[in-house]
């Protein structure tokens, strides 16, 4: 796509589009198309919250390598269009851990069957707790409380915790919250609640706000082992939990789908 | 993550893993996840279609260059864990166009509003004539024929073409189907057509199974100036579109979210 003739086609597209941007009255509707209300879409949802925190470059993540990379390919200048190569650590911004994340014999990201993307959400608020203590974690009386106030879990549901530190994730330093031996201080899932989980529900997933669904404070990882080891899905990073409710929302997981991949950064709305 | 203790810890957790997996009863029901009835998801879609090629490093691409790559950046038996830094070519695979493609003032893939990625979607199939013609496109004779069947253009919805050219995606040659001159011909959208919807309706993006929106003889992108020029959104490569109904069905595009980009491998669903 990048040969002469795109270049002089590319000067007469601008002209005339500009031209036609100046005339066509149906474009006067493009900047309302953001806003178009999707109750319109017949069947679709009512509302669409996006989960998803924007990939930077110096998205903070937990080995502290670069989360992204682009690369030009082509330009608009010189080539008609732009485009680039990118380069993505698997396991940064808001993205998913598979099961072959931690577990040799598990499921590759490409392998989860598509529908364990589209799933009930629920929230566990742990947010006020966390603000007091960053080494906070779910438990499985979090999980009797949620319960009890609304009812079993549904099946083959996401279990996320929102424990507010997205606010957090514009500074490497305080998201991370390294104390002066290294060790990272952000809440996460208890190894029991995940085992709870596990025993007492038919959960695919379970969802942070933060760097892992393990406390920052981990040396064992056992969230991570026994979760995804049992052949289910993380979900690490994720915006905007605090907008939705403790039970009815349903999450879209837009999870990569390169072959072979432990996971990868991934589109996700509810 | 990637420290002598994780790999006692793994040790251990292997063992007491397998014997997990052996004694709780709660496993038994892991290999029906993947067929959890999503109906039991109150509020949730009856069912869902992936409209996703598994991206492999040899996955056919518009200018012949690799579509993804894995590096590894840890592995299990030494780090405890597997993970992968991964490159790619935004516009390989299932894939979306940002506006920016093909405007520089247009919008990057990050930018796209996430209420425009939630969208109805209406399939025009013109299978047959593909078979017979791979240079056929989709005219507003076609627009015009599907809105006599069906009404209206929903509001904010994503217009496909179905060519069932997704069958030859395991080939390159086929995929590409270039003759001696390395033009390549395979089906799209005509440029009339998409000026049609830009007037005649608030779609906000264009979709083909084919490895542009524009034909595949096409010299003059004349799809992707008028349409990306306009602040509207397209997919290319998207698969199992002859699953769905004409209209009716909602699609999600999780488009990625990396800053600045053009485009990227999506997951897309409907």
């Amino acid at each position: 796509m990048c040969d002469a003739h795109v270049i002089a086609t590319v000067k007469q597209r601008l002209l005339s589009r500009r031209s036609f941007l100046s005339t066509a009255p149906a474009l006067a509707a493009a900047s309302t198309l953001a806003a178009a209300p999707l109750a319109q879409a017949r069947g679709g949802p009512q509302k669409v919250v996006d989960l998803t925190h924007t990939l930077t470059e110096n998205f903070p993540t937990f080995g502290r390598d670069r989360a992204v990379s682009l690369k030009q390919r082509s330009t608009f200048d010189r080539d008609g269009q732009s485009s680039f190569y990118v380069t993505l650590n698997e396991h940064a911004g808001t993205h998913i851990d598979a099961p072959f994340h931690f577990s040799p014999d598990g499921m590759t990201v490409d392998q989860i069957p598509v529908g364990q993307l589209v799933c009930p959400l629920v929230v566990i608020d742990v947010s006020s707790r966390a603000g007091r203590n960053p080494d906070t974690a779910v438990t499985p009386d979090d999980l009797k409380a949620w319960r009890a106030r609304n009812g079993d879990f549904p099946p083959g549901c996401c279990v996320a915790m929102y424990s507010g530190w997205e606010r957090r994730a514009n500074s490497n330093r305080r998201f991370r919250n390294a104390d002066e031996d290294g060790v990272m201080h952000f809440p996460g899932f208890h190894g029991e609640a995940a085992k709870m989980l596990l025993e007492e529900s038919s959960a695919v997933g379970l969802a942070t706000d933060t760097l892992s669904i393990d406390i920052g404070a981990s040396t064992r990882f056992e969230v991570h082992y026994t979760w995804l080891g049992a052949g289910r899905w993380g979900l690490e990073g994720v915006a905007n939990l605090g907008e939705l409710p403790s039970k009815g929302a349903i999450m879209i997981v837009g999870a990569p789908v390169w072959e072979g991949g432990s996971g990868g950064p991934s589109r996700v709305m509810a």
